[in-house]
């Protein structure tokens, strides 16, 4: 029998019907078709998923954990997205809740070749929380970017990231945009001595955000985020592997908001494939994230004893620097705090705004991490 | 003021403040940052989303139209889906319904390079709907495939495709499949005189999908299938660029159930980005999908009156022979029926039921369409 890893999903249904809703699942996600007309013993036993366990888990609710076979994966990313949830994504009565990743696709996958702990070596911040802000508005030239960022790099934030609506435009292309900024940047932090990292935002294929990677590398930086949901799964795979000098960060947009479950998608499988900082909708903010499930997300990405490395959570999403204090006790300091349009209020006291959010922080003493 | 387009969300509110979430979702979806702190003129006026419409659509829902700049796209698949529902995805309480596209947008993505038109010449079928079924289960060493391939062309089908769940796994690796899959079906189409196509299924990253489809021309194929939200917006678009002489069919694999209407994404977008056929879950079958949705998703994907090439739609899952008549009245004639299991229930006569499912759709006078 070869290796399983096991999926729990949770399915809505009636107890009468949920062994029979179970199995089909585990048919749908291997070999999807009728087993009476399997005659391959080897497939049978081997490829067919099993249902492990059925639990009710309230309201109607079935927690239902699957084994699927590692052979049907292999090392691809996308592929083990398809066998986790492809056709079932498609049933609005399941939602992807977990997956226990067995050793050999850590080994696969590999996780962030940078992560939590590169960042704060590269900053030389070995304790406290990190920060960091948003290029925007999008619709703004290049050099009113890099003149944003200079400023957000004079107050002290550890990151400066593009948001993620800059793209390849004919107002602020990318390949002019990155170095722009990178040299921003680097005028601000030569005046600080701070070495404020810049986090350009990737877009189009894989070939181009490779050329966006290439150029950001010739600037000197060494952080780069995309969406994987836009992007693809395999592109930051692939990404990671190529570029093992850089931090990834993964951005959630079209992560949805309920189908998968998002401490898993962008905490457990976004890190697998490599990010090494995950960008999350914070509670209490704009977004629908439970505490429940940010505290999940945020343990998914920075735990390490599945031997790979720990991945910087990052709560965001119409933070104020009013909040810090509460944020930072919930998260505690392994953590990015992302204020975005908040500190853009400040106008033409965006320097002195950003100093206060960087001393905010640095001053915080931890109620309870 | 720079061109818009127009998209329609969803919104689940009450009467009292729709008006404020749809300012929200407005500018969610543009410079996601408060107004106030906007000091540029032109980014107020040209980039900064509008909130167009706003109707009641019953049961506690608004239909909310929202005008976004088309600068913010340029011509990149996963910028517009960015700009679409990035953020917004993570809100439970939007769903993305429907997009005008502009003719501009239409002309730099392009949609399909070969369609339906070119599917009906190559195979010699000028009116009737056509048939497909499809390899399975995953776990088969690449010559049963082949075997299986070739009996489902000589009962003289019109496709053959891949499990979406066949990829690069080491019992069938895909580049030893496709040429060995496409050999067998070159020897069928000798016997019957039928050019039945063998459409292979793409995974892993760009350059993987690239080296698959090469193999698949040197073999003489000119079909390949993809999941565009496992690969990534941009992947779609850029093989279809890159493969003009290909028929790209898109795979709805992870594509949800609900947060983004299906014909919408399935039958409108990917078709913009490059899909000459569209396979999606029928009505009546084990997905959940509707007759208006199905009837909807088909009528986009076949659509021309926007100057792009109509793509052949593919309603698939759980399909049985019995239901063909219903089916080809319900879609008319330029349609693919898919039956994929079923058809391999009938174990070591599979020659024979391909050849009566062909016969039957052959047969078929339409009742509706």
């Amino acid at each position: 029998m070869s290796e399983r890893l096991t999926v729990t999903y949770r399915v809505r249904s009636d107890a009468a019907g949920i062994e029979a809703r179970a199995k089909g699942i585990a048919v749908e996600q291997s070999v999807e078709m009728p087993l009476e007309a399997i005659d391959a013993p080897a497939v049978l036993s081997d490829i067919v998923g099993a249902v492990e366990a059925i639990e009710p888990a309230g309201d109607g609710v079935f927690s239902v954990r699957i084994g699927l076979a590692l052979d049907t994966i292999g090392a691809d990313a996308g592929q083990l997205m398809n066998m986790l949830f492809g056709n079932t994504s498609l049933q609005d009565d399941v939602i992807l809740a977990d997956v226990d990743l067995p050793a050999s696709l850590n080994a696969a996958f590999g996780g962030p070749a940078q992560g939590l702990a590169a960042l704060r070596e590269r900053l030389g911040v070995p304790n406290r929380a990190l920060t960091g802000s948003a290029l925007k508005p999008q619709g703004m030239p290049v050099e009113r970017l890099a003149h944003l960022a200079e400023r957000f790099a004079l107050g002290g934030l550890d990151f400066i990231k593009d948001d993620h609506g800059l793209a390849d435009q004919r107002y602020s292309p990318a390949l002019e945009r990155i170095p722009a900024v990178a040299d921003a940047v680097g005028r601000a932090t030569r005046s600080t001595g701070h070495p404020t990292r810049y986090i350009p935002s990737l877009s189009g294929d894989l070939d181009a955000m490779r050329a966006q990677m290439r150029v950001a590398r010739d600037a000197g930086l060494d952080c780069a985020m995309l969406a994987p949901m836009i992007a693809g799964f395999a592109t930051l795979a692939t990404l990671a592997r190529e570029f093992p000098d850089f931090v990834l960060f993964a951005h959630p947009a079209l992560g949805g908001a309920a189908r998968i479950a998002p401490d898993l998608l962008l905490g457990k499988l976004f890190r697998l494939f490599g990010a090494g900082g995950i960008i999350f909708p914070n509670y209490g903010g704009r977004f629908g994230y439970s505490t429940e499930t940010c505290q999940r997300l945020a343990g998914n990405a920075r735990h390490t004893d599945d031997g790979l490395r720990a991945a910087l959570p990052i709560p965001a999403g119409g933070m104020t620097l009013a909040r810090t204090g509460e944020i930072l006790d919930f998260y505690g300091p392994d953590t990015m705090l992302l204020i975005g349009g908040n500190l853009l209020m400040a106008r033409e006291h965006i320097v002195e705004e950003a100093a206060r959010f960087a001393q905010a922080v640095a001053n915080h003493r931890h109620g309870r991490a």
